[in-house]
C-alpha cells in the first residue's frame, strides 16, 4: 500500500495484555488496531460513529478481512494507524489500513476490510447512500475509487 | 471451501465476553476460533505444539490472513471449526479453516493463514521441512498440494 | 473456599491467546472464566441467561469482584470450573467460584463476585426476586445463606 | 478511595471492541486499565517494566485483585487512571488504581492490587528490594504506608 495516499492517521500505544507468549502483539490485535483506526476516521470524515449507525449490523457489515503480518509489533510500542476508504463500488466499500512503528517507520502490518451495505430490514445488500459516498469523496477526493450509479434511461 | 476436503474438527462453544455490542461475536474472535482449530489439528496429527515450537517465532511465523464473514455466530452457539493444511511450497504453507455452526451446518466464516519457515538464527526463510511435509501428507493424503523440492542435477 | 459445597462444574481449556508474555494465563482471563462457570451455572438451575434477562444492564449488575490467584495456569490446561450462589441477601447475592486444574486437583482461582438486583427503570436497588431465591435455593439447599425478607405485621 | 492521595495519572480511551452486549464496558477489561496504570506508573517513578523485570513471574506475582464497579464506562469514554502504591509489607505491597470518567469526573471503579515478591530460583516470597521501597518512597512520601523491616538485635 502506498502511504502517501492515507490522510488520516490514529495511534494506540501496545499494551502488556496484548502481546502474547511470543513476546510479541498478538496476530488478532493487529484487526483491532485497524478497527481502531476505521471507528477515528469515520469520526473524523464526520460520519455517526455509534452502536446504532455505522458499525451497527443494521445498516453495515464486515464481509472479509485481509491483513499482512509484516514486522511484529511489540509491548508500549506506540503505532501509526493509517486508514483510508480505498473504493466504493455499488453495495459494498474498502477500507485500506496500516500499521507502522512510530519513530523507525517500520511497517507492522496492512489489512483491507470489505464492507457491505444492508437493508436492515432484508438484510440484502442494498446501494451505498449517496450522503457516503459523498463525505467519504468530500475528504478523499481522487484517491478513493468510487464507482458510479449507473441510471439506464429506457 | 469444500467442507468434504477437511479431516479434523475441533469444536469452541461462543462465550459471552466473545459478543460486542451488536450481539454478535466480535470479527476478530473468529480468527482466534481459527487458531485454535490449527493448535488442535497440529496436535492430532502429531506436531509438538507449544511455547517453543510450532507456534514460536523462532520457526514458523503467520504472514498472512484471509477472512469471509458469511453469517454470525452468537452467545452459546457450539461451533464446529474444520482445518487442514491446503498446500505446501518451499517455504511457506496454507492452512484453511472452515467455522460452521453445529446443528443448522451453517457456515459462519472461511479462513485462510499463510505461514512462512524461517531460520531462527536469520530470520530467513527456509525450506519447510521434511519432517513437516510427511506428517502432513500422511494426514491429508492427495488433498494438500504439497509442492515438490525441485532438484536439479547438472 | 470449601469444593464439597459446589454441586456444579464447567470446563474450559485454555486457549494459547489467553497465555501472556510469561508463558501463563493473563490474570484477567480467570476472570473470564468464573463468569462462564457463572452463565453455565444459571443455565443449569433454569435460570434464563441470555441478552435480555440474567446478565443484561436492566436487571443485575455486578458490583465487585474479589479474586485470589493460587497458581498460574498453562496453555491447554483442563480447568474445572466450580460455581455456587453463597449468599443472597435483601437486594444482593454472592455468585464464588474455583478454579481448579484437571487432573491435578490444584486450585488455580477463587473468586466472589457479588452482584445487586435493580429496578431497570429506575436503576435503584430492588429485592432479590422470589423466583431466584425459590430456584437457587431448590439448587444449593442449606448451603446457600439466604436472608429472608422480614415480614413486620402491624 | 482519595484520590487526593494519587500522584500519577494515566489514560485510556474506551476502544469499541472492548465494550460487550449491554453496551458497556465489558468488567475484566476494567482490570485490564488498571494494569495499563501500574504499568505506566511503574516507568514514571523509574522502575524497569518489561517482559523479565516488574511483571515478570520470576520476580513479582499478582496474587489478589479487588475491584468495585461503581459506574459503567461506555465506547469513546476517555479515562484517567489514577494508580499509587498504597502500602509495602515485608514481602508484599498493594497498588491502588481508580478509574474516573475524564470530563464528568464520575468514578468508574476501584482497584486495589495485591502482589508478593518471589525468591525466582525458589518460588518463595522474600522481602519487598530495598532498591523498590526506596523508589516508592520517594515517589509517594508519606502517603504509602511502608512497613519498616524490623531487625532484632539479640
Amino acid at each position: 500500500m502506498d502511504k502517501l495516499l492515507f490522510k488520516h492517521r490514529a495511534q494506540v500505544r501496545v499494551r502488556n495484555y496484548e502481546v502474547d507468549w511470543q513476546g510479541i502483539v498478538h496476530n488478532a490485535n493487529y484487526l483491532l488496531y485497524c478497527e481502531v483506526g476505521r471507528i477515528e476516521y469515520f469520526k473524523h470524515i464526520g460520519l455517526a460513529v455509534d452502536m446504532q449507525s455505522i458499525t451497527g449490523s443494521s445498516k453495515i457489515v464486515l464481509v472479509r478481512n485481509e491483513i499482512d503480518y509484516k514486522l511484529p509489533a511489540r509491548f508500549d510500542d506506540l503505532l501509526n494507524i493509517f486508514t483510508r476508504v480505498s473504493f466504493i463500488k455499488n453495495t459494498s466499500f474498502g477500507v485500506e489500513g496500516i500499521l507502522e512503528r512510530e519513530g523507525t517507520g517500520e511497517i507492522i502490518a496492512e489489512n483491507i476490510a470489505y464492507h457491505v451495505w444492508l437493508d436492515p430490514s432484508t438484510d440484502r445488500p442494498v446501494s451505498v447512500p449517496e450522503h457516503f459516498r459523498g463525505i467519504v469523496r468530500k475528504f478523499e477526493g481522487a484517491n478513493c475509487e468510487i464507482l458510479q450509479l449507473k441510471v439506464f434511461n429506457t
